[in-house]
């Protein structure tokens, strides 16, 4: 951490700040400038909060050296890590595809869109019981029903189930049907939810918000990690901008820089960012030429029954299709799926 | 609802759409064109989706003409309504001032903000027992000893106690202990605690998130009123942007908006959205000469050690200072406080 | 400027930044943390790149203590600048209005609503000569016919002529015509076109472009205060932002955020940033509170006829209430009209 | 073009409406619901405005079908375009990469850059020789004697030369020396120089700006278009967004999104989008994957002494890596290099 004075302060001032930081029980380094005086803070972790600081008289601003997360950092682990769900890694040299419908509907429906995506090679199950949904009016979800359905056609087909909490409630039948537990974009700050989730042991892809930063995601991250579950994906999935041609802007460049600042595996969702069936293949092959760990994409059989999202699932032979185009690229990109 | 079909759409594909509409309980008149067929639907509420008709062979577009929500809405109720607190109104003649702590943090220091707050003028004290922060290591709140307090000294003063509660649990207890519950940004899009504040009969201030349209904001005061709760007051407190002068950008246009768009009323929180004391006067005049019905300030008599957000806190001076010139401008729109 | 050195950055890595630090003729002080090298670069100005220095090897950051503009900051030039404009004062206790159409289109319709507004108080007209539209089909201006217009028609009523200039060519005949010339939002950052207006001696309006920061605005400002130019009128007039239910997000925190920053004046124009005729008075008013100049309003006496932007002007009858209004506003804040 | 009337509008608001688009020579459809009339206009193209209906008596909204461009729109120009330079196709088979340095700063290093890029596979040079610099204290570029030096250069090596035009005068020096003029971001609604473009029958890269949409980046272009110059490459180089870990965030929807709105050939800019040379790759392979047409990248064969734009600057090395991997991708897609 680093105090920068304002020019002009007096000794007094210079004085009163370094006290408040030995009282802290942080080592001080005071470089006088011509004009400035600069105010070094030695072991200062992320825990310490620089805003006190920042308000004593005569300072100008405060600078944090050190993330305000550790767990998620890079720093406190070199390598990346892997996410182990059942056998299928997240995070290894194969990129994971999980697939569904937005909602679970029925039980043939999914059936029928389970057996697609497992032919086509996917090897997770995505589908909601549980929506949050901007309108009251909106179909809300399935519930338990969903759940056990889901599990139901998962386990006929061999295939991992990724689905959504989006209460304590909520969460606790979760957690006893599906492989994975997706924390949504508008509960990425939902902090009492990631706690829950902290103190289970259950494999949790965590999608970032549409107004979150990669530093408030990996804050997020952070709260999931210090509750001690470790087995954290994040989810990157669009982020709300001007641009209305599509329904959010997915940010590829959340893939390169998240590898860069943590060692958590990252997944991308491109049928949310773009919310047309028609740009989801470019942008998938795009994540994966980015470097992402994993896909998470919408598939219905009858889009235009679909009680949500239906414009931007794909149809069953354009996910075949899409699967064997990601394959090239995985490869050409030296990985594999 | 509108439908407009491709140019060139076939006949077959008209009657799909025509023969949709009307298995959906609606009306319908087919317009053609030389160019395009254009199909009117009446009778369509808010509670019909528009997307499974936008996926229908031939269709190139469908415009809503109703808005998706309708207790929220000014046609709904054409004039502006009021929530009456134990006697202080809120959408009347009078602005309502909410001041006080971001943290409560002990008895001591909560009586001597208040008291401040309460001799300016102000009608209600806010401050959090449970606080959404960003980072698991910065200060959680004093759950239900904080209410405890605040409840002790808001009534020493006669004043209402606003405070925020993050989900089920504390939710169970703000209800005890307060006259109006909040909801954070943060937890603008929790459609699970706002269908239970819904269930609940205590005033609620809703404030917006930070990504969040005023229609999404309207679409989650649906979901409380939809519940039965029809005391919602909305809150401004900025948006996110590229702009890093301000914390937030407040969006006073919003002011204006809310009141066409509305029959709720509107509330301002210049702190949050400014993130910096210096800046909070000239906004609280503003939001006030824009139309705003209620302020949500922070005071703090010590923002130095404040255990979060004293950047923004106003002083104990500088708060009666504020008062009397909102006092002023009220008066100059037609207002009082 | 502060270079952050990475943990564990070699002593030559160290080495080599002094050297280039000297090398550029500033002092160095080396600050030897446990885990961190930190490097205080004395003297150094806002000409310094910073950039060349975080390319080095073994640097992690390096912050800039200094901003990166002169001229145009409050540090430079303690006391807030007014413009003079043939004896109106931007900047000073009386908040100045300009008003008129978007565009001249004609004698007679600019005479029209020139008396309305001079009737009502306003002490400059505005008016588009030479229109930016963003469609090469819309109408692009009267050219030089409409600054003979707008002059005599301004003379004959004593108002000062406030017009937009978009090139070389333009530039020319609008310091011929005009009292302050426009630089809109859309070419805030033609540099070319800045130099040009910062070689003139004409008081310029220098509107905020919709994905400026208020530094690039500033730095803006910087080339034309650089060429010379010092009677620089700042104007906010909305950024781009998600929400569609304004044209742009009207950003009232810059008006704080300048004054402490800058010692220029500030102008708002409600008109741009709402697209909405009655938003406009509300935003007028919240403009006035939060401490701005002047103001630039849009009038029209018949805006469905408007060849541009005629959703967002006043009628007649609405500006002669507003100024009513805004008189009251600023004299509750200690200002006049 | 559809209108759609407030409920309860009166029969003589109808009329006069109706009146209205007849006077504007187009046919009309009036359909009488039981709520709301509305009106279907037939015959109006992308040179008639909406804003005069909007705002006649009993209007609520109007409703456009077609877009407000038509030279840039698919409908126009069903096959893809192709912009031949000289031989090299852009929008073909072949992604097109261009590269070189941020600014032009002198022959030798010119030369050094140029071998690099040529050597690996580059068809285009590119390098500023007039910089729009946010700055007025930072480095402007080498002007006409830059620009004598890149054709000097490509010339020998057989590159075709890219650089950036910022006025009328840079633009005549620009066109006798460059194959390909790029219009920047900050210049993308500099409406002046698009029609001075417009004039010339030089190929254009034209560059989105950061607050643009793609409805507004096709209508500049078609201002180029519309002035007789077909040659234009549209570029996507990042959006102004919250996020702060890149410059600005690229927008990789928007190469799909273009391709379905328009038939001109996609670049993408990965280099001035993300700001960190870490980045770059990851970015520009997702951007082959996603579709672009040709790639524009910047290569600093010392970037810690570049006079801008350093950091983003890949190392020669690094670049030939980056073909190697664009190759292979570019296969994988169906593509060639």
């Amino acid at each position: 951490m680093i105090i920068i004075m304002r020019p002009g302060a007096e000794e007094a001032q210079i004085e009163r700040v370094v006290d408040r930081v030995r009282a802290a029980g942080l080592d001080v380094h005071v470089s006088r400038g011509v004009e400035r005086t600069i105010i070094g803070v030695k072991g200062a972790s992320h825990e310490v909060r620089t805003e006190p600081f920042a308000l004593l008289p005569g300072v100008d601003d405060v600078l944090r050296v050190l993330k305000p997360y550790k767990l998620a950092a890079r720093e406190f682990h070199a390598e990346p890590s892997t996410v182990n769900v059942r056998g299928t890694v997240f995070g290894g040299k194969d990129i994971v595809m999980v697939a569904g419908p937005c909602s679970i509907e029925g039980e043939q429906t999914l059936r029928e869109i389970a057996g697609v995506v497992r032919h086509a090679g996917a090897k997770g199950l995505r589908g909601g019981a549980f929506k949050p949904r901007s309108s009251p009016y909106s179909f809300q979800g399935m519930g338990e029903d969903g759940l056990r359905i889901m599990r139901q056609v998962a386990d006929e087909l061999d295939l991992l189930v990724q689905t959504e909490a989006i209460n304590s409630r909520s969460l606790e039948l979760v957690v006893q049907y599906a492989d994975i537990v997706q924390i949504g974009a508008r509960n990425m700050q939902n902090y009492e939810l990631l706690k829950e989730v902290g103190a289970t042991r259950v494999p949790v892809v965590l999608k970032r918000g549409m107004a979150a930063s990669l530093e408030d995601l990996l804050l997020s991250a952070e709260y999931v990690l210090h509750g001690g579950n470790e087995q954290v994906i994040l989810c990157e999935r669009g982020i709300r901008t001007f641009e209305t041609s599509t329904r959010n802007t997915l940010d590829l460049s959340a893939v390169p820089a998240l590898k860069e600042l943590t060692h958590l595996p990252v997944m991308v969702d491109p049928s949310h960012a773009s919310g047309h069936r028609e740009y989801v293949p470019s942008l998938a092959l795009a994540a994966v030429a980015a470097g992402c760990d994993a896909l998470l994409v919408e598939v219905h059989s009858h889009p235009d029954e679909a009680k949500s999202d239906g414009a931007q699932s794909l149809l069953p032979d354009d996910f075949a299709d899409l699967m064997y185009r990601v394959r090239a690229v995985a490869r050409a990109v030296g990985r594999s799926v």
